[in-house]
C-alpha cells in the first residue's frame, strides 16, 4: 500500500444507505466452507458459480433474503490456491533439483528505508525458502546513487544462480524507476514490468517472458476456478502498468471483451455493471458497490485498503476497492480481501523464477 | 489489402433493408465542400460536430428527411489533412537541411513478387520524394533466405544516412514476420512495430520512440478536426497488431474509455452502439451498420475492402468496414474509403522519419 488514507469501513457511509441481508459471519461461513473445497479440488468446474436473477432478488424482503442466502456468492479463497501454487512449485523445484541439480535463484533488491517494503521483502524470502528457491537479498541504503543500484542489478544479471531479479518499489525519489527497471535482464525480468514484455503481451502471436504477476495471479484465479473468459465482457478499473493494464492485456489474450475504466470514464457504474468479470485495481475503499455489479459477475478485487477499526490491535484493517458485503449478494464470485488476489502475487513471482530457471536450463 | 473477396457494395443486402434518405451526389457535394474548409483551416474546433438526437430521428418520414439533410455527418477529408502535412513536413525537412545539412532517409525493403506490395512500396517512394527524404529501395528476391534479409535490414541499421527502416509486408511464408521486424533497430523502426514501441505506448509515464502509422493517422484526424478525445468512450473494432491493438492504447493515452471489439465479442453492436468514437479494422465490407451507431458518434474506418462494381474499369471499387450511406446519417463525423485514413498512413511514415532524423541529430 502507497498510503494509509483512514476511511470508515462502512460500504453504506459512501453513497446512499443499502440493505444488508447476511450477517458478516454468514459470509464467514461460506469462505470456510469453500476454503476446504478448493483444497479438495484444484479446478473446479464453472457449474459451481450458478447465476443470480434479477427476478428471484425483486422478491418480498423476507423471501428474497432465503434466496440470497442460497444464491449467495462463492468467496474466492486465493489463500487456499496460492497454497496449492506453491506446493505444486516445490514439486517441480525438486524435480528438477533431482535431473539436473540445478536450483532456481531470485535476487531481491531492497533500496532504502521503507518499512513496508523490508516486509515485502522478508515476505517474498520466506516464501522463496517455503519452496526450495535460493534467495539473494541485497539492501543498498537510501542515499545511495542511481549507479550503485545499477552496479547491484548488473552483478544479478550477469550470475548463472540467479534466475530472476527483482527491485522492490517505490524507489527514493531521487531515482528513475523507468531507468532501473530497464537495467534489469529481459531474461530475468520476473516481475515482468519490462517493456520489451509488456509490449509482447499486448501483441498477438507473441510471447511474454514473463507476466507481472499481480495481474497474473488474477486470471490464475480465474483459471483454478473453472470460471470461462471467452467472449466474456470483462471491465478492468484502474490502468497501472503493474495491475490494471496488463490485467487487461492478458483478459485480451484471452479472447475477453474488455474495456478499461479509470479516473476519467464518466459514468463508470453503468460501464462495470455490463462486465461479467470485473477486476478492480483502484486503491479506493470500497468504491465499487453492489448496485453497480451484474447479477452473476465475477469480482477479482486487487484493491489493498486501510481502514480505521478500533477493534483491531493496529488500529486499522485491509479492505478492498469493493464493497464486499454488498458483491458477495450480487456476484458469483467475488475474492475477499485480505486472502484474495494477496496471496496469489507472491505465488505468481515463484512461478516466473522457476519458470526462468526452467527456460535457461532448457528443462521441462 | 490481403485478399480480394468479392461481395455486392449494397449496405442492405447484408442484412434488413434500410432506408437511404441521401442520394449519394448529396454526399459527395458536402466532402467536396469540407475539403475547401480544411484547406483554410488546420484545426478546427469540436463544434463543428453537433450531435444528433434521437428525438428529431423519430419524427414523421418528411420531417425527418429534411432534418437528417441539415444534420448529416460531416466527412472527414482525410486526403486533404494528409496533403497538409505532407506540406508542413516538407518546411521542416528543408528547415533541417538548411541548419544543419542534414535530409532524412527512409529505407524500404520489398521481399518477393506480389503485385500490390510494389505498387505500396512505390507509392512510398513517390510520396518521400515529393517532401524532400532520400529513399532507399531494396528488392530481397521471393527465394532468398531469411539471413539475406536480415543483411539487408543489418545493413541499413548500422547507415547513418537512413533515419528509417521499412519493410514491406507481408514476408513469403518461409520468413519468420518476428525474427525480420525485431531485427530493425529500435531506433529505426518507422512503423512503430517493435514490441519495445508497442510496450511503451501500453505504458503509463513511458514514451514510444515511434507509433504505427495508420493508428496514428486515425488520431491525428481525430485532433486535425478537433474531436476531442479525453472521457470519451470509444470503440475499437478489430485487434490486430498493426492497427486495432496500437489504435486502442492511442486512444487510452488521449483519457478515452475504449473497449476492443473483436471476433470473439458477443452482440458487438451493443457495444459499438455506446461509443463515441468507433475505429473500424476489420477489413469487412459494410459490416458496421448505421443501426449500430450512436446518433453524434465519429466514425473512423480503417478498412479498404474490394467490392464488385461493373461501372468501374477495374471490375470493383474499394469501401470501408463502416456502411457509409448509413453512418453518414447517424454520426457527426465520418472518414469516407478511399480518401480517409488511408492518405493518413503514408503521411504517418513520412512524419516517423522525419521525427528519427530530428531525434538523431537532436534538431527541434
Amino acid at each position: 500500500m502507497a498510503s494509509m488514507t483512514m476511511i470508515p469501513a462502512d460500504c453504506s457511509s459512501s453513497t446512499a444507505a443499502t440493505t444488508r441481508l447476511l450477517p458478516m459471519s454468514c459470509h464467514k461461513g461460506k469462505a470456510l466452507h469453500f476454503s476446504r473445497w478448493v483444497s479438495l479440488s484444484n479446478r473446479l468446474t464453472a457449474s459451481s458459480f450458478p447465476s443470480l436473477s434479477f427476478k428471484a432478488r425483486a422478491s418480498s424482503p423476507l423471501i428474497s433474503a432465503k434466496i440470497v442466502i442460497e444464491n449467495a456468492a462463492k468467496v474466492i479463497d486465493g489463500k487456499e490456491v496460492a497454497k496449492q501454487i506453491r506446493k505444486e512449485i516445490a514439486v517441480e523445484i525438486s524435480r528438477m533439483k533431482d535431473a539436473i541439480g540445478v536450483v532456481p535463484g531470485l535476487a531481491v533488491i531492497l533500496v532504502g528505508d521503507r518499512k513496508d517494503s523490508a516486509t515485502y521483502v522478508c515476505n517474498k524470502k520466506k516464501a522463496c525458502e517455503a519452496v526450495g528457491i535460493n534467495s539473494f537479498e541485497v539492501h543498498v541504503p537510501e542515499n545511495s546513487t542511481e549507479q550503485e543500484l545499477l552496479d547491484s542489478i548488473s552483478k544479478f544479471n550477469e550470475d548463472p544462480s540467479v534466475h530472476g531479479i527483482l527491485v522492490q518499489l517505490p524507489l527514493p525519489s531521487h531515482m528513475n524507476e523507468e531507468k532501473i527497471l530497464n537495467a534489469v535482464g529481459i531474461e530475468k525480468d520476473v516481475d515482468g514490468f519490462h517493456p520489451l514484455n509488456i509490449g509482447r503481451l499486448a501483441m498477438r502471436g507473441r510471447e511474454p517472458l514473463f507476466v507481472p504477476c499481480t495481474p497474473k495471479g488474477c486470471i490464475e484465479l480465474l483459471h483454478r476456478y473453472g470460471i470461462e473468459i471467452k467472449g466474456k465482457r470483462a471491465v478492468v478499473i484502474g490502468r497501472s502498468n503493474i495491475v490494471g493494464m496488463p490485467a487487461a492485456l492478458l483478459l485480451q489474450r484471452e479472447d475477453a471483451t474488455v474495456t478499461i475504466v479509470h479516473s476519467r470514464t464518466k459514468n463508470p457504474e453503468d460501464i462495470i455493471k455490463q462486465a461479467d468479470i470485473v477486476i478492480s485495481a483502484v486503491g479506493q475503499a470500497n468504491m465499487v458497490r453492489g448496485s453497480w455489479l451484474k447479477p452473476g459477475a465475477v469480482v477479482i478485487d486487487v484493491g489493498i485498503n486501510p481502514v480505521e477499526d478500533a477493534e483491531s490491535p493496529r488500529g486499522y484493517r485491509l479492505i478492498g476497492d469493493v464493497c464486499y458485503e454488498e458483491a458477495i449478494e450480487v456476484a458469483s464470485a467475488v475474492t475477499p480481501v485480505p486472502g484474495g488476489v494477496g496471496p496469489m502475487t507472491i505465488a505468481m513471482l515463484l512461478s516466473n523464477t522457476l519458470s526462468s530457471a526452467k527456460r535457461v536450463h532448457n528443462f521441462r
